[in-house]
């Protein structure tokens, strides 16, 4: 009979689990630009003196950076990290070699089966977690800091070594509602506040009023509408950018018309995929992580809206390649990209100018899952293509990808020619890539091509763990 | 992307698996000697001439025994059993030796470690669900056989090399409620009937008029009316035998009484259970089973009423051991035994007449976890003493047994003074166990001793992996 697994202080916490030089640890980053466990964990590692950390964490954002992460690298804290996305600043620090160990990305299907497979062994998994009682069972819908899925938690709470649990909203026992239990956890931190969820919606875009994502997003919900896939039991997922969000909306009122009535909204889940559900146009929201809080409240109160696990939710594994996940039963993904090129594979890592900003997410998962997999872009970012003749680094290889949308023309993958033709009937602008190209260039110029070292600063990992591409250091 | 599981037969998917000679195969037994997923899996892997299975299940019952078990042991198809509980058919073919490899009798906890530590192997898990989509995602609680909790298959699931899903209610993907999600699930199949519900209460008792029962009932009620235990926040489990239900029922009316607001019940869950839930006594119900068709509507249908796994029931484990589960934080538990012995040994398997007839369930566990563990039990059944000198076989320690309550009086274990000294003060008739041990001799006489063989038929698992004790053949 063990009483409590409280500790006193996350440093007490960390001594407990033996954390030593060299080791990995795990977080999940449902706070995003507002998650204060991150550096608060890290910078008692680095209190404790203890080096060469690689931080394995879903997300790595600059708000992180900022609370003292960058310090850290430039100590020798942290030596590596494995994301699935991180911002400007991480990013940049790795391009610029500042991580003297190689950094990898990971898609999160990737992510979860490296977890269970254990290509990557996590010695310690933190949690952050907005309820939790003295036992470790914890949740991520109740409490002052609540933000909704704690899906990417739950596989690396259960195959780290030791799993902590740090909350600022401790319950006496038993949690009731309980996402992760008890089985899996090792140590409970109480502190007083895991993070401001006003930041879990950083980056994530409010309803647009761009006409030229208006106009993306008008020939996206055609291109669906125009697909054969939009009928009942259709599902659907998309990103958290504007023109993504904005076809969501369109998608609507075009299912509204048709009287098409969807099965389930997958991800990723933002406040429009609420309101779908709530409109009734769909079943069922499988939910792995929430954008906003209207998501998070929507989690916690409504039974339709369904929270999965990172393994549940993108994750293709077992020893015969059987155990599925939900992006393997989806109709539509609408994505974004930084680059797409005329093999349509995709770039969401290394933008334009050769530094790395970015992440694959689920996009490869989802890409590879769905039935039809679109890309929403705008031709051109400021001086750089987005579509090009070939990405600066490879994501989500063109196989997987169907269509891509402009505000200049709908192109077609060439593997899917029966989609071509139905767009064409329905009188939509269909234009190859090389057209989009080719006009992508003439806009912008051919712009100066990046230059990089020979150092090797990161890989992208595919969904299966392969090797997709090799990052190298930038030159200034 | 991969359109569905969905194997034609239950044939078809044992050929998917690999499934061949010397492996083992796990079950959950939540449909009790209402099962037919058991008999139909292992008839089927008979008629494919695959021998020298091993069947690893929550438990074995006279029902499956009768649908072929029996048969399949004669044949060499199953050649041993690893069980936390079985019935008389079973457990009298393992004592004669029928069986020619050595079985073994775990505890609930033990059996989620032996999965999850992958001390056994499993080759392939078999879910009987009541309802499942396509894709694998099930519960047990929705469908014509809904049998409430599917704990018992949680963690076997998860760490079978492959697992398939049985169910007789396939609906459209994706199942909204998912207690076992898709993301462990290899291939799925459809059958006409997983069982028969009504027979999931067998060896589950009514409400009793037995007068014996009531008093055995009222002396435990009292002593946990007088443990000191009996506070707000006070949390119970009791086992589903008519002594215990009684001890429940009577409980409840001291709880009103004495206005204690408890907090959480566990198990093994029974409609009495559910009352008191219901009677706002207490919070929350944790539950690993449902023992009869009122539980599992609650569980259906009360928020406050959770299903956990059977590794957040009773497995201790992780590297330091941290990892807890619920029965470590129980205050008071009520369970049966075949036999108690004048050090509190208790043995739930090999009855007095030297025939393996039971298994340990969650005796072991809830014993160590809880603060105080009773056993109520009459004095002797029929020609047989219940208080022995010593037990036929042990299963649980008696040094995580804390009182015995018979209709005779009340025994404490002497490790237990304080609690001694508060049931003396209550005016409870408390005695040695020595008093009760002769008392129960003089009215049944010494029993003739049991002789067994040399042969060593089956091994009983502490809930840490450790062998408690070794059964031998019986002799007739």
């Amino acid at each position: 009979m063990k009483e409590t697994k409280l500790c006193h202080s996350i440093e007490d916490a960390i001594r407990a689990c033996g954390l030593r030089d060299g080791m990995t640890v795990d977080f999940n980053h449902h706070l995003r630009d507002g998650d204060y466990v991150i550096p608060m964990v890290m910078n008692a590692i680095g209190k404790l003196g203890i080096k060469d950390i690689k931080v394995f964490s879903a997300g790595i954002f600059n708000g992180m950076m900022n609370r003292g992460l960058t310090d850290l690298i430039h100590q020798g804290v942290i030596t590596s990290t494995e994301v699935t996305g991180n911002s400007s600043i991480l990013g940049g620090m790795i391009s610029r070699g500042e991580l003297p160990k190689v950094c990898r990305f990971h898609t999160h299907g990737g992510r979860a089966r490296t977890i269970v497979e254990e290509d990557l062994h996590i010695d310690v998994c933190f949690v952050a977690a907005p309820t939790a009682d003295c036992m470790g069972n914890c949740n991520g819908v109740e409490g002052p800091n609540a933000f909704g899925s704690i899906g990417y938690s739950m596989s690396s709470s259960r195959y780290a070594d030791k799993t902590v649990v740090i909350t600022d909203n401790l319950v006496p026992y038993p949690l009731q509602r309980t996402s992760i239990d008890e089985s899996v956890v090792d140590y409970v931190v109480q502190v007083d506040a895991i993070g401001d969820p006003n930041g879990i919606a950083t980056g994530i875009a409010k309803p647009t009023k761009d006409p030229l994502a208006l106009i993306i997003a008008e020939y996206a919900s055609k291109t669906i509408e125009f697909s054969g896939l939009l009928k009942d039991g259709f599902s659907y997922q998309a990103g958290a950018g504007g023109p993504s969000i904005a076809t969501t909306r369109y998608l609507s009122e075009i299912m509204k018309r048709k009287k098409v009535h969807g099965s389930f909204i997958l991800g990723g889940v933002t406040g429009t995929s609420v309101d779908l559900l709530e409109e009734g146009l769909f079943d069922t929201i499988m939910d792995v992580q929430c954008f906003d809080r209207k998501a998070a409240a929507s989690l916690r109160d409504d039974p339709r809206h369904r929270e999965i696990s990172d393994a549940c939710y993108a994750m293709r594994g077992g020893p015969n390649g059987n155990r599925s996940c939900a992006v393997d039963s989806l109709d539509v993904v609408v994505l974004g990209a930084l680059e797409i090129d005329l093999d349509f594979n995709c770039n969401l890592v290394v933008n334009s100018s050769g530094l790395i900003t970015g992440g694959a997410g689920g996009h490869t998962d989802t890409a590879e899952g769905s039935k039809m997999s679109m890309i929403v872009a705008p031709l051109r970012r400021t001086r750089y293509p987005t579509v090009v003749k070939k990405c600066t680094s490879i994501t989500t290889p063109g196989k997987d990808v169907d269509v891509l949308i402009t505000e200049y023309g709908i192109s077609v993958n060439p593997k899917n020619q029966e989609l071509a033709l139905r767009l064409k009937d329905a009188g939509l602008k269909v234009v190859s890539i090389e057209e989009l190209q080719a006009l992508a260039e003439s806009m912008t110029g051919i712009p100066d091509e990046v230059r990089f070292g020979d150092r090797l600063v990161a890989e992208v990992i595919g969904r299966n763990g392969e090797v997709i591409d090799r990052v190298y250091n930038i030159l200034e």
